[in-house]
């Protein structure tokens, strides 16, 4: 089990860049919302966690526990007892908070903040993420500290997010600036016949199915012949078949037609 | 209070969509879960639950609790007794679920979904995203049923949300494809100095600083005067600054002249 935990650990880890942005929780209350935090982090390959002054008696276990496993996030964790020493080594900063009225300060959504820490990261130069306390939020103190508030774009009348979530959406960000998977695509299955049909399969299948159209009667006015051919290879040329699937659907022409005429015909053995 | 809520249940209401995608849980287990849910969801203008055999007896005070409000979620949430069933008035189907090794289906992101959702939405086509239960996920039956897989990019080897942490994610997609805020923008502040500051007010307080800056002798090697002067200018010039900023600087200007020559010097006042 210490093996396969050791293992996991590592697997995770490996999806982890140093050069992330750090999460910097200032002042947070229960050791909960700090494991799932670390939980979130870890999802989103971050690992470098910062807390100031955490509520005198926060509970490392309850962290532990609703870290679902990401404990080498809160095993490295570091702690401050200032904002100003817990960002003293990064360039850039980002508050998350509501708009603050009296201050001038860019704003930037997440996505912005993501495409800006990658940019920043190429250059050697190292981005910081701050959240302030659970119900509270940031000083604005430690908001002047900061670069740019970072934004949520949710629903305005409804935008409260606990503190895991908003790491999570802000970690989503990042990680997907890094991620190459494509928006749609088909995955190859297992086997040699899960690969894509190559177009002359499908036309096979094309020609079996209209034989035994043309046998059936449904392709009885020569007139629309032509249009209703088209019609149906529209149907399956849409579905980008596997050979596997060709098969399939030789099968299942092959198997009505059969129950048709009785018996499996020859003329579907081609 | 009651007003109060109602107003801001309205508000809430208005920023949800009617062609938002719907959002399906298949046999969820925990109240909470479906509260965490329903929360979820509001954040990010999506108004429509439905839900197939909840675990007979979930708790649904549990669930309004952990809703934080999204109540007007969870009062409109509708019951089925079949995924077929909660789905038969949609047109696209995603199943988000880990890439079965049986199926040949197309994945696709989060982002690409919504992408298609705001696009089918505009042909008046409706979608919705199958979740499965707690832990153990969709049956394959279920994902059979639906056109594509949602796959979240997240680290590969710590990939497990809960399920209130999907639906965040996937609808953040979709509620940022439909909110125009811009990436990284400075806002107005309040009161008139909080305008930006024109090109002629800035200019003010550079020769203002400049001045002083001879009279201290600071820029006592005439060589150099010009590109210190030009590298004074180039620190001030990223700054964006408004009108009242310029008023501070002008200010600490004159102070800080005004200490060294003590008492506050006539030239300042131009």
């Amino acid at each position: 089990m210490a093996g396969t935990d050791r293992r996991r650990k590592s697997e995770a880890a490996d999806f982890c860049r140093e050069d992330a942005p750090a999460i910097i929780l200032v002042e947070p209350q229960l050791g909960e919302n700090i494991g799932m935090v670390a939980r979130a982090m870890l999802n989103c390959g971050l690992i470098d966690l910062r807390i100031v002054n955490p509520r005198e008696g926060w509970d490392r276990d309850k962290a532990e526990k609703s870290s679902s496993g990401a404990t080498m996030v809160l095993e490295r964790a570091r702690f401050y007892t200032s904002t100003a020493d817990a960002v003293a080594d990064l360039e850039i900063v980002y508050a998350t908070t509501a708009r603050p009225r009296d201050m001038v300060k860019p704003m930037v959504t997440p996505r912005q903040a993501a495409t800006e820490s990658v940019e920043l990261a190429t250059r050697k130069l190292k981005t910081g993420v701050l959240f302030g306390k659970e119900a509270k939020g940031l000083h604005n103190d430690d908001v002047a500290l900061a670069d740019a508030i970072l934004h949520l774009p949710l629903n305005p009348a409804f935008a409260s997010l606990n503190l895991a979530q908003a790491v999570l959406l802000i970690g989503y960000e990042w990680f997907t600036m890094n991620d190459e998977t494509e928006g749609r695509y088909i995955p190859q299955g297992r086997g040699k016949a899960a690969r894509p049909a190559t177009k002359d399969e499908v036309i096979g299948f094309y020609e079996h199915l209209e034989r035994e159209l043309d046998a059936s009667g449904f392709l009885r006015v020569e007139a629309k012949r032509p249009s209703m051919v088209r019609n149906i290879r529209n149907i399956f040329a849409r579905i980008d078949l596997t050979l596997q699937e060709v098969q399939t659907l030789r099968g299942i022409v092959a198997f009505l037609a059969n129950g048709r005429s009785g018996g499996p015909g020859k003329k579907d053995q081609d």
